[in-house]
């Protein structure tokens, strides 16, 4: 799989008074693209936290190009960046369902660590995701 | 102490395309006061939460009267309702800091578990402070 | 329609630190109930906006039942309560897709106001609207 | 002045289940840091607002290096960046009040623009203003 699409209806608590969605919802956004993104190749992101595994947010980039609006059907693009052994990157592509101008473009770096936030390797951790996530790697070029 | 006055000033993002404070904030501000409450008697919640005694919100109740608007100064006055061994109460009138009308008025019950949330009797794990904010109840009347 | 049922699946940032749904986002959630409640109506509530009819919550009352936690498959199920000239109601079940048990139930009460906010007799506005509503409210009982 | 400094208290529903702040609310303080620059300057934003001028965000950057938790006090640390005709940057630095080590950095791009979100020069709108803040650019070099 090379990018997910996850389906989204602005919520109305997602406005703010300039009648668009306030930007702090973007980065929730990319969370809930994701999600989807590692349940559709079978990865329950909750499963792996109860191995103690984290995957904790280090930088985030977002560029906001066109406004949501409430009720709008919105599609997240996700796709996997670079897989490394301690760090991993997302992005993403946010646009309106019968739209072709993006929305939001963005990126997140995460770092793989244990249950107390301490930095691990996931090569070492779990050979086998880590392998499998870099075969997607290598498929998304 | 009957009363604890808490200051919050109205963020951007709490705001909604009606132009005013989404009602979804007020119980997060209830939280706040209720927070505020508590650490102007000495009692860190968040050490509470150390020593394994949670306080989960099993029911609230809101009256929204009028609306508050990006940066409002509000206050949030937190009282202590019933002190039970099981459960407890909070109620909460919201209004600006310079204004005389509710904003918003409400109604919290807590119930005392442990961390995996199963109920426990505050007067047998913490009597003395079952004790304290008994007498706190008290003087309330 | 007696009843609307609308899928949620729990977002990571809905969780707090008790590994648990933060309250505080029941009400979002019963607001995305009742939007798509309308909408499968045929009624947008964004429609409704630009046409200046508002409906702001005036009361909510929720009873927090059970937890849900990150990545849960929800259903809340929303019908139409109380339909007035001034006032409306809706209530709420939220529970697990595939569980019988219900996690937090709820009511909301609106205003019909203008667009300043000035309460209105949505009879008078727009009698059609009332007139469907109130047919709905008795097909409910 | 060079640095606005404004102090929150981490909020219960900041928190997410692996007990630290979520990221998505960085975004939020900035904001919070953003508006209490403007009003110690004398300037409302909300007043800025009402005469037609907005100012959204089109980019943001942030670094989670440390994670901050429920009940931390905490400082952020804004500053204006490059001041221009159309566009205005801001940078922050949050922290522990009672810390060395820095929580989050960020910087925030804005547009200024009208009430329909069409881009302005705030250079010719409101050129009091935007000399007001070129001169504070230039103090901060």
């Amino acid at each position: 799989m090379k990018v997910s699409e996850t389906e989204i209806i602005v919520r109305y608590c997602e406005t703010d008074q300039m009648g668009i969605v306030h930007h702090s919802n973007y980065p929730v956004w990319f969370e809930v693209g994701r999600t989807d993104f590692l349940r559709k190749l079978g990865l329950k992101y909750s499963d792996m936290e109860k191995q103690g595994v984290m995957l904790p947010v280090v930088s985030l980039n977002c560029k906001f190009i066109n406004p949501a609006r409430y009720e709008d059907v919105i599609i997240v693009r996700t796709r996997l960046g670079e897989v490394g052994c301690v760090r991993l990157t997302f992005d993403y592509e946010i646009m309106l369902k019968d739209g072709l101008n993006p929305i939001v473009l963005g990126e997140t770096t995460h770092a793989w660590t244990d249950r107390n936030l301490k930095p691990l390797s996931i090569k070492k951790k779990m050979p086998g995701l880590y392998a499998f996530l870099k075969s997607l790697e290598h498929e998304n070029k």
